[in-house]
């Protein structure tokens, strides 16, 4: 089965990205927007099959009328082996990420921390889905998503080239903030119940923790992601200006 | 109808914070944890009433089976009017969150941030549900979330209160790292689709933005609240310490 993407701006990504992925778009009968017409005009320009439907009320799942849908075939990762290991500086990592959630958010805050990909186990993990494509909001579609059978081979591998690989934990022993993200680095958050396994625990050069207040225990593992990506992204400017 | 709460944090911190809440606690039977240890002896302490049963499956709605679940009464919001205004410093606003997932998260961001208060309107914004409650990890009595009438009237008093009101939005004229959170403040957080509206938008002091890298339009609404948020603590670290 085919996924649906109903949000505008990641129709319009993917449009962009990656036409040939799209098997149709289906746009509802007398619904005007700037990013309905820019849909429409992309489609043309792609040659991607769109047919125009008095109601999308059966396809969109959310609240947000949004006016278009577009229907994909299945997501395609990029190959571990194929990411240049000598040219990408910033990773992540989430080892058993279950939540589709917590992953979409995760790939938004990753795309819009300047991240170059992120990187899932193949079993006990939340897999691209429709839901993860639109939590994303589309920025699925400009970060690399890559599957690995072994997270601590791939934890070696990235060792050997040159990656300071950086978990997160609450019981972390350095603040997160004063880790120095101008290294090439991976960053690794755990399972949402059960955090970082402990042989992953064990291959970290180092573990960062996030210091909390009022006595809370942890945070969202979206959340606590976001702020490590965004004080890496804080650490390395010059990068991205 | 009694909400439920099923994580085991939420149900001891609740215990132990306003155990007259709990309308009961049921408990699986031969569920042994030191958690479930812990709730049943806040539970005999406090004179809650407590059953134990064969199964909870039931009751629990979540894939984590956690061996236990409480029944409260319907949650009590904090009266703004009683807010010390004098004395607390650290405010953030929610200007019609929609997603019950988004608004548990900010809560407990808020909450671990050392963030007072959670200031929501009375209509067109998510409320306290058991979702709520669950999402934010218990953290949600940690802290105080009042519900106002009307969000621009509630900024204005802020404002003879001495508080800086500090808009997020992805057009704000400064980041988000240049403010000055030294100062009393109420961060104000809008809609996931629509952002801050216009006459809030009018009423703030400054409004503050996030870059984002690779084109990525905006971040996830908790997101985008727990990098203000952290950074806000980040700037006041003797007031925790």
């Amino acid at each position: 089965m085919s996924e649906q993407i109903y949000g505008n701006n990641a129709i319009i990504e993917l449009l962009e990205k990656d036409p040939k992925k799209i098997e149709k778009v289906l746009i509802e009968k007398g619904y005007h927007s700037d990013k309905i017409g820019k849909i429409l005009d992309l489609c043309k320009l792609n040659s991607v099959r769109f047919d125009i439907l008095p109601s999308l009320v059966s396809y969109q799942r959310t609240g947000e009328k949004s006016g278009a849908v577009a229907f994909i075939t299945s997501f395609s990762y990029y190959e571990f082996n194929d990411l240049d290991l000598g040219l990408v500086k910033n990773l992540v990592i989430l080892d058993e990420i279950e939540d589709p959630h917590n992953f979409g958010a995760i790939i938004r805050s990753a795309a819009a921390s300047g991240t170059e990909a992120v990187i899932i186990p193949e079993r006990n993990s939340a897999q691209v889905t429709d839901t993860v494509i639109n939590v994303s909001a589309g920025s699925i579609f400009k970060i690399k998503i890559s599957r690995v059978k072994n997270i601590a081979n791939c934890i070696e591998i990235l060792k050997k080239n040159g990656f300071w690989v950086v978990g997160a934990d609450m019981d972390g022993s350095s603040d997160y903030k004063n880790f120095d993200y101008t290294v090439r680095s991976a960053v690794i958050i755990g399972n949402e119940g059960k955090g970082l396994r402990r042989l992953v625990k064990e291959k970290c050069d180092d573990i960062v923790r996030i210091d909390l207040e009022n006595g809370v225990e942890s945070l969202n593992a979206s959340v606590a992601a976001a702020l490590i990506l965004f004080e890496r992204r804080r650490k390395i400017p010059n990068r991205y200006s």
